[in-house]
């Protein structure tokens, strides 16, 4: 079946339903960034691969909303499918809700997997299309009757990490996540997302590309703990470790019916972003639910020292990936045919020769020229380039480390630059830096820091279209809430021990783009009659390109920083290289 | 009848009607900030007259919950009362409420007036006081059967202003209110908030100190425009001019009724923030109402061009009332005394010198060093210091013209200025040139700016405690919603024409106070590839004490703006000086 057949099959089975309308989400049951095969519906139904959109389908019309970032690739890969990309104003707002209000009759009727569909999507679908009285439905899957040989849930194996990797024990987890519980008056925690499963109960796995997390859910009691998961996975060893911990190990597919089973009145801590609607209405008849963000996510997002330690150290190892990586690139451009994605495979090879590596934290954008303007750019066979001995290369990367996750972004000259790219370079360089040096006092929130990365672009009428920052997991998810740098008016203090991106940019379409992110890790660092305050300390360990620095447009703080922190990169890799790589750093890292 | 004795005579009501708890808000039915004697409840039963604060009374406690800023006024003035002062954590956060709900028993009576109470806070107390199973009685008005002699309503006459002052007629602004209304699918609005109604209805009063408001509701509908006021408080001519403006009169009282008469199923636009529960009960049971900010909170924040262009000509009569201000009181220092309530009075006195002079826009803060420290600091007859040749004056005051409003701070050094004083001054200098000269994508919110405008405080370990900046209305309110410049997660794009404050500053209890503050307004200065770019032009006309700056700590463009600004201020207030003050103004104006 091609796209359009597929979507006409949906579209029979609509009429056959009297279904009006069919939304499917970028989703899994966990609401999941990364998808496991079976939950990449998306693909499967329009050809878009994109990691963020929703797919609205009527009888008239079907169309994929996503953001700017994805607008290049949805016009290639919606070509023939029957989909017409729509262009979402502001990144993850339900709009497809506000235009089937407005394009549907009275009384229609409005479906939806609630597999798909966090409980907080699912009630803003509701309250939208309220004012139509529409008839809205959480629980239709259309897809599996149409989806021939649709995958099964993943069963790659799963392990238990060791509290010298983790610094704490899921039984301490247990008992702060319990006291937690009883402060917010709480019988029962249900947890459905896989990385705050997989810190809580110190386990890894593969069942999704670059998040190495296993399928599953959590049921925390006063008593119990229980987690939901195929037993097949986990080796015997590890059964016993889990047990030894106060864990209970049940069936996968028997969360739903734990939920269901809850004792009458019991009241339930859900997150309703993080939780399928599906599950959250299976519980609702005997809980009460407490609807509020997962403790865990909390906990998670502040790194112990074990967990800091070793995060340290990884910068290490992946900061004598990155120089081997450029080194090579220097050596063998001109001489060798080099493209994104050759260049990208090779880079893989470079972190895989470390110790603890994994995979990949992301799919690695790399993105030549024109390429680099597309923030979330991922080459293909028919779009990779062949790199010249000119213009702007952009290599954003990170790896999966048992001993931690890291994400870089690098842009380096390969010949023949403007002065505009300079200028460019330079300011986002600035940016960068004003970030990582800022101190606040304690309960500043990341849209200051934001405000603060942006202003030197501001200053000079530059803009990046992205956040400024995303927190980063212990090898755990690359993006990891709830702490970010963005303009967005989240309302959460920056605490100390988390890890953040600071990864300003330029995008000139059709040209080329900038990005430079360092990792940085909050820390205290001085008390004050107004306060504690705290700074960054940056944990990422790579060389930034001074060929393409405008000194001119830097203060002297600026140098000052670049310059130490290149002092500090050499210093920190040079043991780790052998004499002809640690000459070619020396050089990469001279002061200016 | 002494304080203590009103707290007995409330708790015996309580005991009457077998109430556990009972709330007394500092709120008018209009959401006031400043209230009518009639409701100044807070003043009447405790003692204190801050302009925030809540009493909470059960049988063996009663409390005043109030924020930083009144601590040392509250001591002070509940002492005897019976009334135990409870430090706020978070400013404006009802903490009394989890208070109660810590303290309470299951099914307690918990009872509040719902005049004086908005429909958010209601909601707040009755979830935070639903694991209780409370019952949280929305209508119960102690206060009024043992007030003996409460005030009146009061009955200051009310004027319609002119389209020449205004801009825009109520006609068009009762048309561009229906518009929003029509997009909203509303069919009738009530507005409670009185600046809301000033601005709607072109009125302006005097029944509160300070805002220049009438006590009023309206209720909109597509064909009618209804204004519930004392009638009395207009003149012929002017109830002639909101008739002929499509404006129909009717009784302040009748209010209530016209909300319990509407139409069966009319959808009703109230704001949740500016509207009385009590109202809000009297609406639902025919009304379904609809939650959101009045429009014309959105509208009457963007000031016009006949509004701005009266608003700088006022900064020109604002600013020589404050040269000739502090020309007087340098010459006078020494020679005759001078207290912080004589000198708020001579402030005044020259201010009323002015054209178009109506009034203070809000309590003059008149405080000579440790009283500095005390950002909303009033002087008493006890407390007013008498000035000496030394130390910092902290002087924030502002005017309301029936031309506009203003607000400005400044702080000079009466001689013998320390070392620290210096460095605290010209960091919050550097602050307030920061913020004032930021250029930002249309859509930056406030908190953006607010972090730009800390940023050289936090850089040397200094903050401070209250927001950066609030918007101000024209000839209305000093401080006006939506708009403000402070740390809190207020999601909405700074707006050009909006008028704002930017008012960082440094305090160190028990020794002094610093904070400089000038009005700015929002204007559009360059669209590029990334977006419009907004920026700020200053309005306020004043000049900054110099004595105090250390230029060590500005970069060349602090001082360059410093200088433009002060060549500006010569430029603009010397042709309304005599000569003998213009050659004061030009040595405070000097370059540095």
């Amino acid at each position: 079946m091609d796209h359009a057949q597929k979507l006409a099959a949906i579209r029979s089975l609509m009429k056959q339903q009297h279904i009006d309308a069919y939304i499917i989400p970028s989703s899994d049951p966990h609401m999941s960034e990364y998808l496991p095969d079976r939950y990449k519906c998306i693909a499967w139904t329009s050809g878009f691969t994109g990691s963020a959109g929703t797919l609205a389908i009527t009888q008239d019309f079907a169309g994929l909303w996503t953001d700017s970032r994805y607008f290049v690739q949805a016009e290639e890969q919606l070509e023939g499918s029957g989909f017409a990309l729509v262009k979402l104003q502001v990144q993850h707002a339900p709009e497809y809700a506000d235009w089937l209000a407005g394009k549907l009759p009275e009384n229609a009727v409005v479906a939806f997997d609630g597999e798909l569909t966090s409980v907080s999507l699912a009630k803003v679908l509701i309250n939208k299309l309220g004012p139509l009285r529409a008839d809205v439905r959480g629980s239709v899957d259309l897809l599996t009757p149409v989806w021939e040989n649709r995958p099964a849930l993943p069963t790659a194996p799963a392990y238990v990490l060791d509290e010298t990797l983790t610094g704490e024990s899921t039984r301490a987890k247990l008992q702060r996540l319990r006291e937690e519980m009883k402060k917010n008056r709480v019988d029962a925690h249900f947890i459905s997302s896989l990385d705050d499963l997989a810190w809580l109960f110190n386990i890894r796995g593969s069942d999704v590309a670059c998040n190495p997390v296993v399928l599953g859910f959590g049921l925390v009691t006063v008593e119990k703990a229980i987690l939901f998961i195929d037993r097949q996975k986990l080796q015997t060893e590890d059964r016993r470790r889990l047990a030894d911990a106060g864990v209970e190990l049940a069936d996968y597919a028997e969360a739903r019916r734990a939920l269901t089973h809850l004792e009458e009145g019991t009241s339930l801590l859900m997150d309703p972003k993080r939780t399928c609607f599906s599950l959250y209405r299976a519980a609702a008849p005997s809980a009460s639910i407490v609807e509020q963000t997962n403790p865990t996510t909390y906990f998670k997002a502040i790194k112990n020292p074990v967990e800091i330690d070793h995060t340290r150290n990884t910068m290490v190892k992946d900061g004598v990936a990155l120089t081997r990586f450029f080194k090579w690139l220097e050596e063998t451009l001109g001489r060798e045919p080099i493209t994104e994605i050759s260049l990208a495979e090779q880079l893989r090879r470079f972190r895989a020769e470390q110790a603890d590596f994994v995979g990949e934290s992301f799919d690695t954008i790399a993105a030549y020229r024109a390429h680099g303007a597309l923030p979330h750019y991922k080459a293909t066979p028919i779009s990779s380039s062949t790199l010249q001995s000119e213009g702007l290369l952009l290599v954003d990367s990170g790896g999966q480390y048992t001993t931690g996750t890291t994400d870089i972004t690098r842009v380096i000259s390969l010949g023949n630059i403007t002065e505009a790219q300079r200028t460019d370079y330079t300011l986002v360089l600035k940016g960068m830096i004003e970030g990582s040096t800022v101190v606040f006092p304690s309960g500043t929130r990341g849209y200051q820091v934001d405000a603060i990365t942006r202003k030197p672009l501001w200053d000079h009428f530059r803009n990046y279209g992205h956040g400024t920052g995303h927190g980063v997991g212990f090898f755990l998810n690359v993006h990891e809430g709830p702490h970010v740098f963005n303009t967005a008016a989240v309302d959460i203090g920056i605490a100390p021990g988390t890890i953040t991106s600071i990864e300003p940019g330029v995008y000139r379409e059709g040209n080329y783009g900038i990005r430079i992110e360092n990792l940085v890790l909050t820390i205290e660092i001085q008390d004050t009659v107004f306060g504690r305050f705290l700074a960054f300390e940056t944990l990422t360990l790579g060389y930034i390109d001074t060929d393409l620095v405008d000194k001119a447009l830097l203060d002297l703080k600026h140098i000052d920083w670049l310059n130490q922190y290149h002092v500090r990169v050499y210093q920190k890799l040079a043991p780790h290289l052998n004499e002809e790589e640690r000459q070619w750093l020396a050089k990469k890292t001279r002061s200016i």
